[in-house]
């Protein structure tokens, strides 16, 4: 009963057995390897578009990275203010940047509101010297609160960004998920509504550790070899992540990964529903549900065993909070999740229901 | 007949079905599992102390990192001129130190002498405001011409750094090849003879990807989990790390591959030796083997696929240096490297002798 | 009629006649220097302990530097959302401190309170690996909004700071007006209320470039003189520096220019205050003073060459906002104001009175 | 007789009058004063040129933002082994740059030789992701050993330099003395002979605290207004630096200065060469004089209250290094410089000497 990251489980079989399969042989090091430019072309036709792609092994490696690519050391990089790249990654993007300012914007449920992004954006005039100046926005698709943003959304915050010559950033550690769930293609929820760079997750979805940064304008990413390097990004055997992402990609075998989920998600949350003293704030979109439940049932379900995170009242308005009886927690589904670790845990909740 | 660099193979075979094997289950992400705990615990074991341990994916990230934790931004790293991370790493530990200065000093063979050591430490006065601190010294066992310290000279320049308050880094890429080579204990080899903080590679040895940063003094570890994290290099699925140096080191495996490593350079060097026109300046003293060839030799070596690398003149004498007719190459080899690969590169090379 | 800024002025000319004074003889460079020496003693003797005193030309050099000894790269820097530290040195801060991450606090009237800190303090627990870790405060005296905090108000917070072994810096860019306003000792507006380090402003109140940092904790100055070189903030001709302080100190030269910089803004706000259609939302506390007019009044004092800021609504609560017909300005008094220029200010703004 | 530096006096009393002079009246901060611009203007004149011009306090700080406006992080900044920029400001090129890496390159008298440049850059490969690449070439003009490139030299390296896509800096700290020797224009010596950015020195020449940033091309500019800021160079009261840079730079008056401080180096030497046992190796080109000297001639002049600095043995051919009897010590006049102070100096120097 581990709903606690989508990152708990190793790899799914399939792209295991793809890593083996690909040890034999000698190959150029340092992503000169065959594996990798296959790779790289499977991205590029997955997004109808020649792209500059770069694999490494972490999320905060490819995001941070990407957002260096797009900001100087006296720019803004525009966020959520829950939003992983600004809580969850100490100060990576401060650093790969050599010191640029995050700012945090609020908004429900990890949201951005395009009012919110027109209203700050104005509030740093280009041009004016004492300040920082505005160089990049970062979206999460899906975002911390397992939300996402529709195609219109983001096209409308991207309008805004580049009216101001800010350019933006997609975080898609959860690309997948949140894909399957709109519905549309990797085009259509990237570059073609604006999106200039995008982390391409892929290990909270299946690989052991693999990350592509894809971007959609090539003049962005001239310097980025060097700063992958230096950064210490760039894998001596490359094939370890070339292989991975083939077999990731290979056959639409990401998609039905994310579908399986995205549907434990929607499973546990029905379920849960119904048992009395749950809420379910926000009905989840891709694979992760928020939910609200008295004390002693969190206590009865830790005490079996179960994983999962607390959550505080973050994303939530006054009205939905907890009460002083309750508490809000994070559950996430993953490719690995098995139905009857669902079943068990909502058992367990039930049985501890105050009904 | 791949003799470019110890990373153009896959992984060890047994190392890559431990890798599968721990593929199952359910662990915390970022390090919290115990395949890294196991692997932490092995090599305090192995170097007969209570180190600090830290696991990542790159070279160049375990070396920066481990520099940065060493080095203030107004310090200096005092290395040979031509270290890897002085040349290969595309300025990494600028990068990570904030800025620190890099003090390459010369000498033969790619070792430095504890005089040249001693003068420049000279030159770096403590308390000058003017000038950079000094403030760590690296030395690379074995180093960038393949050769080793011994144990007195490591002692000689940790004796040397030490008192000008200056701490010692190992760039062990190839500690395993230098460490059967010489024949002692890893703590003899490190903080028996007073380097404080080890990259203990073993990615070019048998692992797919897998280095650590291994502290002998504690204390200089304290920020580690920061600076590893914000630089992008804590993954977050663990057990890819912690599986591959566990299989790695287990039964002494580690040392097999090196030893078969090093076998190979010592017999391919014996067998070139006889080769009339084939001069080798250094007998090899782990994986690695430099060798003075006619040119057309090496066209006849090259047209029939066999890779390595130009190695110019460096760290050679005057006297020993390459004619206009001769080129001097590089030739790695490694727990992969097979004889037949060998034998044939050699009748290749036979058959273009001028003799 | 330069309402401006307080920095619109030259030097007050008994400390320029200093500065000319001392412009005979050689003397070593870079503070080693007599002038240098005397008034690191004076600021010592000022705050009545022995002090690690630090010249250099800028606000932003002093603040930024303060902040990076205090603040390693994956540290937070907590100040209020408002500061000048957060919003006006165009990322100082991050820069100096190789890319810490700074978080803004909310608070009426540019004033963090307690309770707020309390709670942002814990939102950052020591030792959480994926968060930037709580190290320094920055307090401003006065602040943004002219206003002050009480020593009780200063002690809370530092006693709240310190007990997250979070140290506090104090932005004194106009430290003497606080001072006597408040009329306590420099002692106890600093280190006996908590205070660790003072950016200890001298130009805005009659140098023509000299600020001071200011260290009550000397073991956190250590790497200050290698921060200083390397940031290009140490002066060469060092007479420079020491020569305005020792004049701005001696016979309370420093206070007496302060003082008749808020008695102008007090005596400004009166005769404003009768003004029909004048607003005066805060009470100046020291030199700055803020004010809500027509804007036909705004209109005619700009046409008029009145020079002052438009202040949006910053600092305001709801209730006290302008209307649409409003605007809400900021007016900075100083040690060169006269009175005649307030006069005509308060003239012009009487003529276009609605009244 | 302070031959330490030329920063060990005060200000030319014209240049100081002119600063009392600048003081009254109240203009806007941050360099929109009209001193400034006024300055600013001249340099465009006398460089024949319209130029981007910033003026700060501090040679480190105009060289360092100077370079780093050239380099990116992942840039290598050649320059001379010796230079000031390398030595002599506490790696603050890398700190402004973000971690770019300084290559020092030998040569006789602190001069780069064209041979030297061309061979260095290849080994600098562009496109070689592992390296840094090349960005920018720092020489220094009078240089630390007090010698001149003719313009024909300076052509030379710039072509080489451009060739290589590398733009070049020139470090004028001494800018002044330089001209007034070669007899040329400030437009030959820089712009029309490569050079791309210079930092014009002042303040060894007579101001208190004056450098000025000019870039010919002026898109390398862009960012340096935020680079200046963000590095805390931004001076409040801007007229302090416009003002001294006009008066230094009217009716030609900083030639004059510089002229004198010449004319007492090359007296000096004259007079010195006279006495037995001192040996000046190279002839004075501007206001720098290297001697070589018996111990016991060091011991009488600085018993006498003599200040000048040992130069150990830098930059000298073998043969011309001192023995174990002698010293070789380094002697800088200025525009301060009194012809009695050079007579004494001399006259002590004569009554130690051996014959």
């Amino acid at each position: 009963m581990d709903f606690a990251s989508d990152n708990a489980s190793g790899a799914d079989p399939k792209i295991l057995a793809a890593l083996v399969a690909a040890n034999g042989g000698s190959f150029p090091a340092y992503g000169a390897d065959p594996y990798t430019a296959r790779a790289e072309k499977m991205l590029c036709d997955l997004f109808e578009r020649d792209c500059s792609v770069f694999f490494l092994a972490t999320g905060t490696g490819a995001n941070a990275l990407a957002l260096a690519a797009l900001t100087p050391p006296w720019g803004a990089i525009f966020c959520h203010e829950d939003a992983h790249v600004m809580d969850d990654e100490c100060g990576a993007p401060e650093f790969f940047s050599a010191g640029a300012k995050m700012v945090g914007l609020p908004g429900y449920k990890g949201k951005i509101a395009p009012d919110v992004l027109r209203e700050t954006l104005a509030a740093y005039p280009r041009g004016l010297i004492k300040q920082v100046q505005p160089a990049s926005l970062s979206v999460s698709q899906a975002n911390e609160c397992g939300a996402l943003y529709s195609i219109d959304e983001i096209a409308a915050l991207c309008e805004i960004a580049h009216a101001a010559d800010v350019k933006v950033h997609m975080d898609g550690a959860r690309f997948a998920n949140a894909l399957v769930s709109m519905g549309c293609t990797p085009a259509q929820m990237t570059w073609k509504a604006g999106v200039d760079v995008l982390s391409f997750g892929a290990t909270k979805n299946g690989t052991l550790a693999c990350e592509a940064v894809v971007f959609f304008d090539k003049t962005l990413a001239e310097d980025f070899d060097y700063r992958r390097k230096r950064g210490g990004h760039l894998l001596s055997k490359g094939r370890l992540l070339g292989a991975q992402m083939i077999a990731y990609l290979e056959d639409a075998h990401w998609l039905g990964l994310a579908r399986r989920a995205n549907e434990s998600a929607r499973k546990m949350a029905d379920m849960l529903a119904t048992i009395e003293g749950v809420r379910i704030p926000w009905t989840p979109e891709a694979n992760e549900l928020f939910v609200i439940m008295p004390g002693r049932m969190d206590a009865a379900l830790k005490a079996a065993g179960a994983r999962y995170y607390d959550w505080g009242a973050r994303g939530l308005r006054d009205a939905e909070k907890p009460t002083a009886d309750e508490v809000f927690v994070r559950l996430v589904t993953s490719f690995a999740t098995r139905d009857f670790e669902i079943e068990r845990f909502v058992e367990i909740a039930g049985a501890s229901s105050p009904a």
